[in-house]
């Protein structure tokens, strides 16, 4: 059994990795940590797991998770994060960071995109972007993940197959996201009280969102050519869940075949990506209301032969393979078990 | 391995189904039927269950369902169930049916409530009403399980500790039901289009609905006194989930150590029942947002000094303990296995 | 002209008042007051008044309101209304108070039911409660309107004829409200947290709710009869819209044609009533959906044979006939003009 | 006065063009047509208009409409609207046509985009686009207007400018579309089922929808420059409203003051037309909720340099300015009176 703690643990990724892991036969659970809830059962954040756990939430002493621990969940603010792996590196331990603290290779983006001077980037070139469908083989031994923002899993997902292939133009690539509101966490703001967060459609954050760098950076690898891309956000009235919807225009004709093959050899061993894309019946291609409580990312795709267009749909639970889904899918991989354990959570349908 | 079958497996509740059993240890699943599906793949009518299960739906031929099968789920609707029921026991195959046909022991009251003479009334007293709680032993041997409805259910578990009691005026009992669009089933009408099921509040049957009776029955068998019940049910805009709050009139004053006595031994040792009722926190008292996609029904009370009142809460997910999950749990009985296989499902929250 | 002056400008209720007095033929708005806002235009807090006013916010300074306005609409918290109130009057200043503090007759209730010493107790006399329906006389001349609260009065309105004519018992009065989030305000929380307040159904307040002193002193008044209400509500997905379903048991059997008499006999002249029980449709009884954006208060009722109760329903919307409209259906009884005016705006459906 | 016939009275179009005309100071509605409520109340199908209204729903009598009314709106499917208002206009009557049927000047556009032959080509010519904001000339003397699609309305009126100016590339523009379920109509189906229309952003017709060539049409008419548009819209869980995001590609290097500039220059004298764009608060761009019930178009936009773009925000209550609003703003062009009568009715918010 290796033991987990998890760090951060009131928020919802937190109690989304509680969900997974209670359940969970390889892993024992041996601190989570709570500024706020500290000495208090874990149910009374996170009031489905009464009755299924009787812990309770201990204060965030580094220290003392160091001697309990084999591997660690962040589940902290960005910026928050980083001086806490690494004192926990230091101290041995392995850690899945579900902040953006490490996602990023160059040290320039985190002012660029973030703000702020990175505080430890010496840490940067070891960490490894936990996105296992790309880096599994990096993230087996990897002693820092740093698991990848939502909105930049579906989109890096639904995407490069169509980048890769060099079909479509590489700096006007639009990704249009929708997502709902758990998302922005636990901490209550005018922006998420409901009846501002009801029967709305906002771009939140138009331009410059932060996920857009990560997205760069692993669909430029993978592909092997630098894209830019243009993307834009939008709160909808939902809790779980995004849909990313990607825009791209074509520097060829290409046909439904092309685009079939190159999502089946980059996808079609892979545990936790579906392509969606029926013919028949109401649910032709990825919508977030099939993937609820799953770990899978559903990606899909339309040629649009007036606009010279492909459309690709890329749809997630943005707390499963958004975070914390994908964060114990990291750690299986980190303990070489089978990648599915306790993720293999068929989603909950209709929610 | 147990061969499983199930008919009317399209609809939300055979979806459900399936979400469970095709990760149930002791149970292969032989044949799911549907009229309007047969032929193609089970993922059509569920999307969520794409990459789950490759098989397809097959026609509702009773005679090759009974050859293959040892226990039939029945997901039909209220009057076609009988005579299926009637065929399969002939044939020799435990049933295990979630429609009416078979809740109430009293063959007037079909007349009554549902407006026609049953078609096998010999078969009612060998069904067995299938809630574990109150009728555990006999489920065991059942040939056949009449699966409560979900109103019922909530109903039933959050008053009868109360009623038993001899708390509480037995013909003021007020049960005020607030329910998803989900137990309307999967059948389009204007009352479930999408914008005559949004931000509504609507007593769909104010009163005569037809889980009155099931109530009465029941709670009357466990607490020993006939009780009449004042049921309201009203759709409200939430897809899955019911709270039933329960209004009744004390006879003597009684304090709350009381009441949690008498709800404490009826449910301390249930696996599926749990008694809600906090201190602190958001979270208080049952409410469904905690409990889709698990199994539990939340109960809680409070007393209400000044109206001379109890006020009771019983929440569940319809489709779980209000239907499939209550299925499955009855099905575990009826096999010898732990009751909680299959469906040990941890909620999804928020949702 | 009269004119207009609102204290609390920025909060729903206040912007509620500003969307029906910019288009009010009688008003000229002169002062609204935000501390939060004071500077900025009335469209920052109020994005659907963009291009409809100019106007902005100001400090909430009594002496300079008073002396520009006849009458002001006072939308602050409870508690905080109460010395403003004072102040206003002594400055000949006629005031419509939408919070709590002049609605109760007796200063002991508010000790009892808002746990404070009521600061000006020698006002409660002075006050009218502002339901046009029963008190329309004495607020033609009123110093001061104590508007009623949004629960209060769709409860008052929807079960007073039932008891007033004697029909049921005064002590066994069920009311069980189903309440959107726009009721609770703009402060932000965590029980209006969009997560967290989705697909709930949640008794925040089970018992002991504070309107229930305002119910049974009027309901007591109109008919004579001294009752008590056991009163829960309910917070729903639901931005606006309150639903209060009334569970009263009968003393005696009557016949539907002596429930519309009652209904008819007090509410057919009045504008913003409508009883509504249809034989035919979906829409066969009141439901927030069909109110919402309007002044209307619909109420229903229903005979339950079965269980010897009658059922009723009141629906409205809780920013109009439950707060804002019905303040300036107060207004323009007490300016003397057609009590319609500005409020006879027709519902938003659907929405 | 100028007397009032709607044909097709009973869907939600038809619900908003009578909560409007039953308001207005000059029109009198003489004919409300509905086949399935012929004979029946109109608050029947429409309960919010429940003691607005007395009249009844009439069958579709066109012979009987033309001697009764001056103009007809024409609220019936695409396809079914042409000979009608061939019969209609043959008889001397204006008409606005809320259907697809006149919209598209070319009559080939017909059959690529709706897949058959205009029944009646030689009336294309004679049809006026009714965008009051482009045609308000033309409109004023129309004897048919055809009241453009609500995509298309959103989308128009928010890339006009910056595509006018030349500021972008002509054939990579994405137009992705997030719509409520109220655009789908009255008609059930399984695509606006409760429990499938909640939670869910779907793509339902992800290329070649049908909106695409009248935004093509009226902005390459308006901008002197032939265009292309890339459309995708979404059904997400809201039953009113539509945002439109636009994405462009810059030609040229821009500033803040030129975009600004192009906007206020077409639209600073129009009354419906909002442009949104602030630098504080939460409500920084365009959204659906701050328009519901209103007939404003809210048109922003944002420079993103990182990625050469422009992005574009259109929002409009699809019932309103998407629909009923704007026809009774052509209405009212056509008839010669304010433009605002009757249509100046402010949002309702939150809700």
């Amino acid at each position: 059994m290796i033991s987990i703690g998890i760090i951060g643990g009131s928020g919802y990724t937190g109690g989304e990795i509680l969900r997974i892991l209670l359940n969970h036969e390889k892993v024992e659970i041996k601190a989570v940590t709570s500024r706020e809830y500290a000495g208090e059962p874990i149910f009374r954040a996170h009031p489905h797991l009464r009755k299924i756990t009787d812990m309770k939430f201990i204060e965030p002493d580094l220290e003392k998770i160091a001697s309990l621990c084999d591997i660690v969940f962040l589940a902290v603010p960005h910026g928050t994060a980083a001086p806490m792996v690494k004192r926990l590196l230091e101290a041995g331990i392995r850690v899945i960071d579900l902040s953006a603290d490490f996602r990023l290779k160059n040290k320039e983006d985190y002012v660029k995109w973030y703000g702020w001077e990175h505080p430890c980037p010496e840490l940067l070139e070891l960490a490894v972007f936990g996105l296992p469908e790309f880096h599994r083989d990096e993230i087996r031994n990897a002693k820092l993940v740093a698991n990848p923002g939502c909105i930049a899993t579906a989109s890096i997902l639904s995407i490069t197959p169509i980048v890769k292939a060099g079909f479509v133009e590489y700096d006007r690539i639009v990704l249009d996201a929708k997502i709902g509101s758990s998302g922005a966490g636990t901490s209550v703001s005018e922006a998420t009280h409901h009846p501002e967060h009801s029967n709305l459609v906002r771009a939140y954050k138009p331009v410059m969102h932060r996920h857009t760098p990560e997205i760069e950076q692993e669909v430029s690898l993978k592909s092997g050519s630098k894209i830019t891309v243009a993307l834009t956000p939008h709160a909808i009235d939902m809790v779980r869940g995004i849909l990313v919807t990607g825009h791209m225009f074509l520097k060829k004709e290409i046909t439904m075949q092309e685009i079939w093959k190159v999502y089946r050899e980059m996808y079609q061993n892979e545990p936790f990506v579906r392509i969606v894309r029926d013919h028949k019946g109401l649910h032709r291609l990825p919508d977030p209301m099939n993937v609820i409580g799953s770990n899978f990312c559903d990606v899909g795709f339309e040629i649009d032969a007036h606009a010279n267009r492909i459309v690709t749909f890329g749809a997630l639970d943005n707390l499963m393979k958004g975070a914390a889904g994908q964060a114990v899918q990291n750690l299986n991989i980190m303990i070489g078990v089978d990648e599915r354990m306790g993720i293999g959570l068929t989603g909950v349908r209709p929610v």
